[in-house]
Formats: C-alpha cells, structure tokens, sequence
C-alpha cells in the first residue's frame, strides 16, 4: 500500500523539531531578548484552523507560565469591522504556516500599528505575514503537501514553547524541549487501533482535554472532520458539563485526551460521570478510570505533555481515514492554503 | 397544552429587559464612570456556558466600539493551575447567572489580586461571585426556572452594551438600547415553523455567524444540544472554511445566522458556496441568498442586531424541542446550576 503524504509528514515530525532547534533558536533567543525589555502586559495571538488551536496553546502556556494574559484577536475585528485596537507594550503572535490569508496578514498590519511586536510562526519566511513582521520564526518543517495540517502544527507550538523557555530563561523547559525530539518518536509508536475499529462506524462523538490539552483536543475534533468525515466536537471537561453532555446517551463516544498535569484527575473525574450516563469513553491516562486506555507517552513535562498526544492521535486519525476508504491527503472540499477575509 | 417554563421565560424577555434598564442603569452608569477614570488598555471575562457566548458578544462589541482588546479567562488557569495574572489598569467582567460556580468566583478573586476592576453580570446580586466584585450588575431577569437560560443569556448581553454606551458616552448605541425592549417583542413574533419541521429528523448540523452574531450561534449551538438532543456545532463562517467544511455533503444542514452588520456579505458568499457543495442553508437575511429564508427583526444598529435573532431563536428551538416531544425545561442529564472546578 502506498504511504499517504500525511502519513509521511506525520512521521517527520521529530526530525521537523530537531531542525527547528538547529535553525531557529537563535533568531528565537533574540526575540526572546526583545520581549523582555519590552515588559509586555499583554500577549495577543491570531490564527485560523489548526494554527489557531496552535495560539490556544500557547495561551495557557503563557498565562500559566509567564503570568500574562493572552488575548486571541479574531480576524474580523480587522478584516470585516475595520477596527484599530490600542496594543501598546504587547506582543502579537501571528500563526500561519503558508503566511498568505489576507485576514491574518492584515491583523497582523494592524497590530503592529497599534504598537504591538510583531512576531510570525510560519513555515515560509517570505510569505506576505512573514514580511508584517519584526520577527519571523521559520517552523522548518518542510514542505507540506497533505491538505491536513499536521507536522507545522506540533513545530508552531514548539517554536513558541522555545520562544517561552527562553523569554522566562527556564532551564527545565528548555532541556524538556530538547528531549522532544526524541519522544516524538516514540508517541509515532503507540498503537490505537482498538479505536480506529470503534470509530469506523461513528457519525459523531466528542473529544475533551482541559488546559493545553483543550487545544489538542480541538485540533484532533478538526481532524476529524477533515479526513475522517465523522463530526467531532471539541471540549474542555468543565464546559461540557454547562450543556452539551445533554447529548450523551448510551455509547456515545468520548475521546479524553488526559495529560500529565494538574488537570488530570478534574478531566478522570468527568469522564467517570459521563461513562455511568452511558457514554463509551477512551483515554489516555494510565490511572484508574472508567474507560478504554489509550498508550502515551509522557513528556515528564507539564506544559509539553500534551502535545506529544497529538502525534499519536495524529498516526490513529490517517490510518482511520484510510480504513474507511478515505484520501487522508485531499478530504473533500478542502484545498491546502485557505484565504479567507 | 400546558406552556413550559422555558417558553414563559422567552416571552418574558421584553419586560426583563425594561426592568434592568430602570433598575440598574444608575449602578452601571457609575461603573462606565470609573471605567473612564481607569482608562484600562485590557478587559478580560470569565464565564462558562451561555454566560461564555455572552462574553463573546461583549469581546466583539468592546474590541470594535472601545478599540480595546478582549482577552477570555480560561477559568482552569486559576481553578486548576493556581496561576496569578498580571491584570494592571484592566476591568474583568465575569458573567453567571447563579453567581455561584467555583471556578468563576475563584478566577474573578483572581482578577482582584491581579489588579482588574472586577464587574459581576448577574441575576442574583448576594452570590458568591457578586461578594468578590467592586460592581455588580442586577440583570434583574426574575427567577429563571428552565435549565436552558434564555432570558439571563440576552440581559446579561444587553446589560454589557448599556456599560459600552455609557463607558463611550455614545448616544445613539444608548437610544437604540432603548428601543430593544420594543423590537425583542416584535422578534417573539418571528415564525420559523419551516426549519422546524426540516430539523425534526436531525441529528446533526452548523451554526453560522461571524463578529457578534458568532457568540449567538454557538448559543444556538447549545439550545440544539441541550433542548433538542441535535448534535450543532458553530462555527464563523470564516472557520467553517479552514476545514470544518469537509463534511458538509448533500442535504447536510446549515443554519446562517446573518445580521445587519458589516458581516452580512461574507456570511452570504460563504453560504453560497456551501450550498453549491450541496448544502440545505437555512438564513436570516432578505438579501439575495441560495438559502431558504427565515423572518427576523432588524435592530437599527449593527452592535445590537445580532441579539434580536436569538429571541427568534429561542422560540423556535423550544418548538423544536416539544415537538421532539421532549420537555425543554429539564434536558436530560443537566441540572440548573453547574459547579465545576
């Protein structure tokens, strides 16, 4: 059998990372300089689709770990509205592995008139974001052909959480960050094939994280959609309980996503009252639930956990795609670069 | 037939408005007041639920009246990670109901120490949440009985847009507030039996809106779920194009929440193009659509236009839901007052 392009970007992602590591960090390290003399009050994120769950990481990254609040900007205030926000002393982190939607670049131009720093996480350095911006970090991840991002969404976050050990100077992070590389390659290696012969038949279901690991879970309900055809919804293990477990009958499935952090036992305990309502739950935790356990690996860091999460995911999600007969590659009606206004 | 709470709630949204205009304006006109006094360069909110889409309305609002930018408060952040924001020279608008969930009276205390001047929207003024804040706005919805929040979800938006207009001193956004109360009477009128007959045998479809009206699609989004078992997901029209579109196939259902704002055209061009991947799209425009079209009431005024539609809304989907022959005002497996952590 042919290896789809997924597939094969998929498993480039450890050596995406130790190329990032290479060619990136030290432009990194100087934007890292920049931020803190500039003593920011305030970090903003635009980013559409996959980037876009790419900035939620990055959030709760930095509001947990830089203690600054992260505001995302949404396109439209700019693009639609034609509005000017006053961004002064802030940083402004612009996600785009193409550069090339208007809507991205064109709130990127109005950040940075409103005296924001203009950074771009984006895999071409001379793409029209790439030239709105102070600095440019290139995700070096290689061309990706697959219209399923993959690859440039795990190296988005890592060029940011590099931006972050950085910019705070944590040694602990930045050794994590180090040994990603390596623990990428054996998150390729987890087996969840009882869940691709689960979902083969699934119309719907809901996947939850808490934290980062919301961030995953809406990029893993995107792919989905995208190259499985099933409708997957994405939510944090507290918002699901305002409403939208209403829906959860008898074997509705659930995907947890748990990582290794203060969460995990709040996302355990959620997923334990969901499975008594019926609910037919998988999840990627090694302690006592009331679920089907999913193999991981861990990161032996908080805030890098679960990212190695969505590598596997990401190997379950193409292999099921292709089980069901599917393209992974070119999920229907979708071509790879989207411009949208 | 008996009438259900929810219905009683709905059509009590008129006078609930009326009532918070007298009853409160005075309090939030101090507020704007100090507001101005503080000058802030940040607002933040916190909220889950129904209160959450009505933060995002108020994101939008705030960004593009106040030129300010708008940043969410993942409750998680304080409730599960213990995490200090630094919140200088900002104002946290936190939103419940109830006022009495763990996570947002924790995050508004948060917000406190952080340095926010810390604004409670409310329908029970000696909760919890109100305790922690400096102002604390009265919906003054009366007792909200059904699980599903109708009347609290429009008060707590419309007693937000009355603190921009006054905090903006801007007279014509104050006199078209006035009027609401008028015009959400006239929307109660709007009939939308022909989507409920087409939704009957649904299991699941989209939402759309962009700017304003995206937060009263994901709130349309959650009374699917919550009332009618529907499994709607929303999504800007902008979004839906960045993969969420794949599984859009024939006879696949989207509702287009179009409003009288500076977004309507681009929600239309997107919608088209959906319905020419074979998508039945339902919209609330009377421009010219590939769309069957629903009635509407129109605001006047962009910032308020969007509001209207989900008083329209809301009767529809409880409709909806007796047909379904379910009860609306007990959705299975939800109780009125969630405390998550």
């Amino acid at each position: 059998m042919q290896i789809s392009n997924m597939q094969k970007e998929i498993n480039e992602i450890p050596e995406a990372l130790e190329r990032l590591i290479e060619k990136s960090e030290t432009h990194i390290i100087e934007a890292a300089a920049e931020i803190n003399a500039l003593n920011p009050h305030l970090v903003t994120t635009v980013a559409r689709g996959s980037s876009d769950h790419a900035g939620l990481y990055l959030k709760y990254a930095i509001e947990c770990f830089a203690g600054i609040p992260v505001a995302s900007l949404g396109p439209s205030v700019t693009s639609i509205y034609k509005k000017q926000l006053s961004l002064q002393q802030s940083v402004n982190i612009a996600i785009s592995q193409s550069g090339q939607s208007p809507d991205i670049v064109e709130t990127a131009r109005m950040a940075k008139k409103g005296g924001a720093l203009n950074i771009a996480i984006t895999n071409d350095v001379s793409s029209p974001l790439a030239r709105e911006c102070r600095h440019v970090f290139n995700i070096n991840a290689g061309v990706e052909k697959s219209v399923a991002a993959t690859k440039t969404f795990v190296t988005s976050i890592f060029a940011g959480l590099l931006l972050l050990a950085h910019w705070k100077q944590d040694d602990k992070l930045l050794q994590n960050l180090k040994e990603l590389p390596h623990l990428a390659n054996q998150a390729l290696e987890c087996n969840w094939s009882p869940l691709v012969e689960h979902c083969e038949k699934l119309s719907s279901l809901y996947v939850l994280g808490r934290g980062p690991a919301m961030a995953i879970a809406l990029e893993a309900a995107l792919k989905f959609k995208e190259t499985c055809q099933i409708h997957a919804e994405a939510f944090s293990s507290a918002e699901v309980m305002h409403g939208p477990k209403s829906i959860i009958g008898n074997d509705f499935t659930v995907l947890a996503l748990t990582a290794r952090d203060a969460s995990e036992q709040s996302i355990i305990q959620v997923a334990n009252q969901l499975s008594t309502q019926g609910a037919k739950i998988y999840a990627t935790t090694d302690q006592q639930i009331k679920a089907e356990k999913l193999p991981f690996v861990a990161s032996g860091y908080p805030l890098t956990d679960p990212l190695l999460l969505i590598i596997s995911y990401y190997k379950f999600v193409e292999n099921l795609a292709r089980v069901k007969g599917l393209n992974p590659d070119s999920p229907p009606n979708l071509k790879k670069v989207t411009e949208t206004l």
